[in-house]
């Protein structure tokens, strides 16, 4: 609890001068004004996380937490529970998605095992952090105990300060856990206090009869733990996941840092409803990589309001989304640096609009 | 004409068998089915362009075709004409928009004059292909005659056949034209039937005031020339432009080789209209980057039934859409390519829903 307190305490407020500068830099840009939309709004915001007119986008991390759920025993999913240990071997031996992803666009993975139920081989590449062999199952009981919660939050601080010690300039945020939508929309109904049905989606495709029975699961589990928004430890420890927890810490230590911290689809979108509820000041460190088609996730960004930048119906998880979100951070911060001003390139500036 | 009439014989529907190989492996990949949305799509897509089950996405193009408007004279922007040749320099000496974001996807860039009013050095980098200096004014008359438009659509046609004959595989196109919106806003009201005012927006930052005026002249223009959709080469003459036509020569020649085409913008857009009126079996071919900010966009793209990647609220051109639009096309082919099957994994598949 101590780490946790000395991590919110060290997050500050956007840089207002290095955002100033990066915005008076991107008008003498050889382009008319904001002619390129998002990706300026987007060089502004690394200019005020960085603290730097001209922020540098080069070293790239994308942290998957990977953790299963004791609430697959009500079935709510068509995916067997040893499929969080083989995707996370899948991850190690490079032929996941996120694999393919943060290579092109040069980023490196850190796999962390914050909670899976099956036993893992060790591995050079695997972080094993295990805070407990996946979480109880929530809609008998809490999922997991608050000391668990805060366990599992400052492991995921730990990852990113050891990532930041190798040199990080952008992180992305990754999930594998059988189960997780489940735990997400818990999170999302407490945290935007909408209807569980509203916030619950097919996760890797169920059938119309089993999307009522996760809706029942849900109610269940927030009937039987009584999660209060206004407690977000509690809610985390009661409905969430290890791997939720593990990238609420990786989200408050991104912001501590002052880095920009790209995430991906529902479940770090549900991290995101608990980190920001711990300490508001996270959100300007958050870049929303894209919307995804579960459903909770256009509520939960709503809520959180913060735009995403991609539409490409992904629903993968992993990180896969938060990958595409780099790509186009990094295009935002080349924009800055590297486009020749108007000066430089001896090109005629607008003329006055009234003349 | 006998070259158009050529390119346009060779354009043969998409490889259905290539498709489906690549759709059955979409579906053995360490996924749930569908869960990658559109990057599965735009695979099979491309799949289908390149008649491979596997595409290879590896050597990419960016063709910008730089041409002036003698509309201009009409002041319907705010920018001076020589800004066309300027900007075509800075594309030449690597400061522009396009040049960071084709380097950031490693794509070369091919800047062609086509039509530009101010003389231009010779430059190792430049392709010099005026058809003439600058459309005439197309409010008092054709912009410029079908023979001139032809041959600008067979100058895209030489453009991409150069590049073919180096090795590509994925071109985007772009444009530089200070009064393209003018002329796009004409093309896209004549191909889709709106209102002028429907399809007209700011194009670099126009006033209320300026923004009627432009539609003003506009109405002018077509009922000057009176073009007919169903003769997209005489819309194309009468209010097109040099680098419109020739980008229209571009998406014709890619159809025709099997290259996919990620076309960026409005101008683009406008060109696209007047490629599938003259070849509708262009339209598979193309991948439409993004929805720009101006107003005319969202319409055509409509028109043209293809849904864009990106809404970053971009409204630049040069192809700075295409470029972001060909990070995701072989962000699509890597993951067909690259991911490991549950075969290959040792991970286990979903079971059946209804057990």
């Amino acid at each position: 609890m101590d780490n946790l307190n000395r991590i919110i305490e060290m997050i500050k407020p956007l840089d207002k001068e290095a955002m100033a500068e990066a915005q008076a830099r991107q008008d003498m840009l050889t382009k008319p004004q904001g002619s390129l939309g998002r990706l300026e709004e987007l060089s502004i915001q690394l200019a005020g996380i960085r603290s730097q007119a001209i922020p540098k986008i080069k070293d790239k991390a994308i942290i998957v937490m990977a953790g299963d759920h004791g609430v697959v025993a009500e079935k709510i999913g068509n995916w067997p529970q040893e499929v969080t240990a083989q995707m996370v071997n899948n991850f190690l031996r490079g032929g996941a998605g996120i694999n393919v992803l943060a290579r092109q666009v040069g980023a490196r993975i850190v796999v962390v095992d914050i909670g899976v139920a099956t036993d893992l081989e060790p591995h050079p590449l695997l972080l094993s952090k295990r805070v407990s062999s996946g979480t109880r199952n929530m809609s008998r009981g809490p999922a997991m105990t608050v000391e668990q919660a805060v366990k599992a939050i400052e492991i995921g601080v730990d990852v990113i300060e050891a990532e930041v010690a190798k040199s990080l300039d952008i992180v992305g945020t990754g999930d594998m856990g059988i189960g997780n939508t489940t735990a997400s929309s818990a999170i999302c109904a407490v945290m935007t206090g909408k209807p569980v049905e509203g916030v619950t989606g097919r996760g890797t495709g169920l059938t119309d009869r089993q999307l009522a029975h996760k809706v029942e699961v849900i109610n269940r589990a927030l009937s039987v733990n009584q999660p209060d928004a206004a407690q977000p430890l509690n809610v985390l420890a009661t409905v969430g996941g290890f791997e939720i927890a593990g990238l609420v810490g990786v989200m408050l230590g991104a912001a501590a840092y002052r880095i920009p911290v790209v995430i991906d689809g529902f479940i770090s979108g549900a991290a995101a409803l608990i980190a920001t509820a711990l300490a508001p000041g996270v959100k300007d460190f958050i870049i929303p990589a894209h919307v995804s088609a579960e459903a909770g996730h256009p509520v939960l960004l709503k809520h959180l309001g913060i735009k995403p930048l991609l539409d490409m119906g992904m629903r993968l998880g992993e990180g896969t989304g938060a990958a595409l979100g780099i790509f186009l951070a990094e295009a935002a911060a080349s924009i800055l640096r590297d486009m020749a001003t108007f000066a430089e390139a001896g090109v005629s500036e607008e003329e006055e609009k009234n003349s």
